[in-house]
């Protein structure tokens, strides 16, 4: 009975995550869904992407919180616009929180729309919103060990950017063990190495996604 | 509809947690139920604390993963018997697990178990255990923003622990601010400040703890 449960809410979400996949073609925005433990800097490397981009295109963003503001604050403060989603104790974002915050946006002459999802290395890995591409951050002081634990997240993105490489010297984090881990279980993976606290690394991210955006 | 379900998870669970709670009177079982972000330190702060108390009290460790078993073999090395849970997915425990992990110990003579919870700051918060004790850890690499964006888990919470305290000086962490915030969230919290890495304000937690458990 409770998977069946499951199952219903996860064919339903997969069938607005496909009018998100229209809307967005439609308007020819690109869509990157961003998801992190709390705290590994998701906000931090929006801002820095934005940033990198702003002379090349227009982007909005999409914040996803339980509660609160202070992210989308963060965002709106460098220009960018951007919609806050409360999911009001929920634990990931679904298709369709995104779908109605689309319905809220002008996406014409959007370029790039990017989602930070609810702080959790679990549910938001099940939940497609629609997205061109998958993005999961990784605090290097989380520690090395955390693919192991969180499999599905690991395994389902296609980008994986360990922020916070400032910190390594003052952790056992070891950054070889870790990519060694992940490759093992994503092959596919592209992974970038950054501190949004420096700026190390971003770059190498930012045009690596105007590429794909381009592309 | 959906929320009549999540009322029956609910009600569902307190009944065992209850359960639970008869079965650790029984043995006169302390249990504390550890909560935090992945990567705040949950199992190095178990072993700190079974080192701790190592020549006061036995002690039990039920360890919550979404998959592996990397938590408990970190835990048994320290000659703690350890029983791992693999939530299978579920970003949460609930009482059910820690029912059935409860019957497959042995709890005569044993003064504590201690929980650790599945990585997350959501619904961990949510699910009762019929734990005597709630513990958050946040690790201050994470920020000092996040009572805001995930407060049941900070108003629900009798201890928090700030663990990384180390890191401190190489982030813009504010440990005065994030004292002030989850205070007025949650006024009878009470707050310790450790360090896993080298060791700083273990031995208070533990103290005051080992009071807890004798009290």
């Amino acid at each position: 009975m409770e998977i069946k449960v499951l199952e219903g809410v996860f064919d339903a979400n997969e069938i607005v995550a496909k009018e998100n996949r229209g809307i967005l073609d439609k308007s020819g925005t690109y869509m990157v869904n961003m998801m992190a433990s709390p705290g590994a800097g998701k906000t931090s490397l929006i801002v820095k992407t934005l940033e990198g981009l702003s002379g090349d295109l227009k982007s909005v963003v999409i914040e996803g919180d339980i509660a609160g503001k202070v992210d989308a604050e963060r965002v709106s403060d460098t220009g960018t616009e951007a919609i806050q989603i409360n999911t009001g104790g929920s634990c990931h974002l679904e298709a369709k929180q995104v779908n109605t915050a689309l319905a809220n946006l002008s996406l014409e002459g959007i370029g790039l729309a990017i989602v930070e999802n609810v702080g959790n290395l679990v549910c938001p890995a099940e939940f497609k919103l629609g997205e061109d591409l998958k993005v999961m951050i990784l605090s290097a002081a989380e520690g090395d060990d955390k693919p192991l634990k969180y499999p599905l997240m690991f395994s389902e993105s296609d980008v994986l950017i360990v922020n916070k490489i400032d910190l390594i010297p003052y952790t056992n984090f070891n950054l070889e063990k870790l990519k060694e881990t992940v490759i093992k279980m994503n092959p596919g993976v592209t992974i970038f190495e950054v501190s949004c606290t420096n700026g190390d690394g971003i770059s190498e991210w930012v045009e690596w996604l105007k590429k794909r955006i381009k592309g």
